[in-house]
């Protein structure tokens, strides 16, 4: 179960704490996916797909990952030109969809100690499944993070390190230190990590069984939650559970668009750029390692990479709270930001189903700016006729 | 199903707009469950128990209201002194177990506009519930709400308006507006309310089954998912399906504790409170309008009502966060507080199945001032003797 296999050349390892395959590209899990079915719906987890996950015994916070709501959403069908569904991913134990890969990756962890190189999101992820699991922590972050996100990391008590330097050249340094160190350090795309994270599609097809939804559309950052995704839908088709694929659309920020500068330039590999801010940092990434993966997931089922600018990402995120109820991080906002773009491009049918994929809530968000608001105050005593003006 | 009963003197209404018995005392809902048996496990949702609920037929995020993990969390068996688990309601859509209220209640509006008394979770919760309904939401807040809670609430674009005068009149005061506006109010403990709170009593009851766990523990304010929990627990032993009740502890911040005041009295009525301050602000009501039905509630079920400080309950948020990777507010920190306090009167034996409820997020807590945190920097060079001087 613990076999290594590259997606890209086919080759196998069984030396698990390997990442690469000889030929450069990104290992992944080897699962032999014959005879699986939908399971019972007992489970309410993630680990209701355990036939399709490394064979381990999560407990604590690790068990409760994941068995996200998919919710209907109509207000959004007229915007995208579908029949628009979000999951939302928010509903995990830390509010984001890397409780997934934690769960997994912490589960796996052979020693006393786990570390990430992380500054949002797997952090206090990684963070909270090692409190959760009686395992030391250790988080890498740039020397500049804001304290804002320091102070809701430390919540779970992790040694945080802040690395001067070249923060992007922390992921391959990391691998080097958990071989010398005997740490499990678990990236975004650390096979244990897409393993789990792809449940979220193996939840989303489930929904939707016997059918199959039209198109899925995702934030892409380091590319491992969009890696994890597609290896549950091919694991799907392999065991015949499925019969044909939706088609996988990745979103970036225009700020940062590594992957989808490729795509647009009919490439198969993803070159780095160098990054601008945008207000979807969290996706923000400038050398994703498995972007070359997603450029083959996209094409492979026939869907895309695009980019989207932070006017559009803010539009999007606002649209989602007001018509839909669901608050999300500014990152997340990409997903309907990006179907919007598709839509007008005529990329659906009114009566496709599609699925965007809400990946973590917007009230871990505190560095950005919160709006000032002004309500009319009202004396107790006119609070009928207040009431009367805006209702009768 | 709308028929509506009172607790107290079983006196029967058909007005469904009615909130009170002539007897004084709390309406809910009337329910038979006769005939009924664990659902088999296919809605993940809290309408999973739709045959306790009202006949409405959910739509968007109230159809994904529910369902939330129940974790066990082993780290915290030696504080209680007993076998312990949390229900984690932060997992609900807007993060607090106010949505299950939230969706009975918006379901069930037959108006274009819902109102709520609230100016925190719930305000929150009703908020995006009416958002994705496309029904227009009124929330009447005091006039000195900060800015940063009124900044949350309006993402979801709701009509607010800052009441002067004296809030605690506001409950009665919106319910007549209701009538006299034709607007459905749905405040803490209205039928509807209650009816979905009911459902985490449920799921905790459905997780132990056919056993059935020793105790529950959740904070509580105005009473309404206190009464909810217990309605839940009365209609499955109705049922035959428990044959047992588990002891239900409610705890308060002692800085506002009305409730477990009566209850220290040994009284079976609430006499309101000057309440004070305390860091469990969404739990501190001074006039809680269920509170004598939640002195039933403890009473019949053999169980409690104390009050914890504001150093326990800070003390309890911390150790939920780095013991079980559970980051809440700080209200719902009281659980743990309150069950620690119980653990040291000797309330549990150490197999005794305790469950908490963690009713919410703590990622909505802005107005909290968050730790500043000081982490070592290490240049990118000198990173592998600071890992080794910490993990070798």
């Amino acid at each position: 179960m613990d076999r290594l296999r590259c997606y890209a050349c086919g080759a196998t390892t069984s030396e698990s704490d390997r990442y690469r395959c000889s030929c450069g590209e990104p290992l992944w899990l080897d699962t032999d996916p014959t005879g699986f079915e939908w399971p019972a719906d007992t489970d309410r987890s993630m680990w209701r797909y355990s036939a399709l996950l490394p064979a381990v015994t999560p407990t604590g916070l690790a068990a409760s990952a994941g068995g996200t709501p998919l919710v209907r959403t109509d207000r959004l069908d007229g915007d995208v030109g579908a029949t628009v569904s979000v999951k939302y991913e928010g509903s995990n134990p830390t509010g984001t969809f890397k409780d997934r890969g934690s769960a997994v990756g912490v589960a796996m962890a052979k020693t006393g100690t786990v570390a990430t190189v992380s500054h949002g999101n797997m952090a206090r992820s990684m963070a909270a499944h090692a409190a959760s699991a009686g395992l030391d922590c250790l988080v890498f972050v740039p020397a500049d993070v804001p304290q804002e996100r320091l102070s809701l990391l430390a919540r779970y008590d992790p040694t945080i390190l802040r690395i001067e330097g070249e923060y992007g050249r922390l992921y391959e340094a990391s691998l080097r230190l958990g071989r010398a160190h005997d740490i499990a350090v678990v990236n975004s795309d650390a096979p244990a990590r897409v393993a789990g994270q792809k449940t979220t599609g193996l939840e989303i097809l489930a929904a939707f069984a016997p059918s199959v939804p039209d198109a899925i559309v995702l934030p892409v950052s380091s590319g491992g939650h969009a890696s994890g995704i597609w290896k549950g839908i091919e694991e799907l088709f392999a065991a015949g559970v499925v019969t044909e694929r939706p088609r996988l659309y990745f979103v970036q920020a225009a700020a940062c668009a590594p992957i989808a500068a490729a795509w647009d330039r009919g490439e198969t590999t993803v070159a780095p750029v160098d990054g601008g801010e945008t207000v979807a940092y969290s996706i923000a990434n400038a050398d994703p390692p498995s972007g070359n993966r997603v450029l083959a997931a996209a094409r492979r089922t026939s869907g895309g990479v695009l980019a989207v600018d932070d006017d559009a990402i803010l539009d999007a995120r606002r649209t989602l709270s007001e018509r839909t109820g669901l608050f999300v991080e500014s990152a997340c906002a990409t997903a309907l930001a990006g179907a919007r773009a598709l839509g007008r491009q005529r990329a659906f049918e009114p009566d496709d189903e599609v699925v965007l994929v809400a990946t973590g809530t917007g009230f871990t968000e505190r560095d950005l700016a919160t709006p000032s608001v002004s309500a009319p105050t009202v004396p107790l005593a006119d609070l009928d006729d207040a009431v009367a003006a805006r209702t009768d």
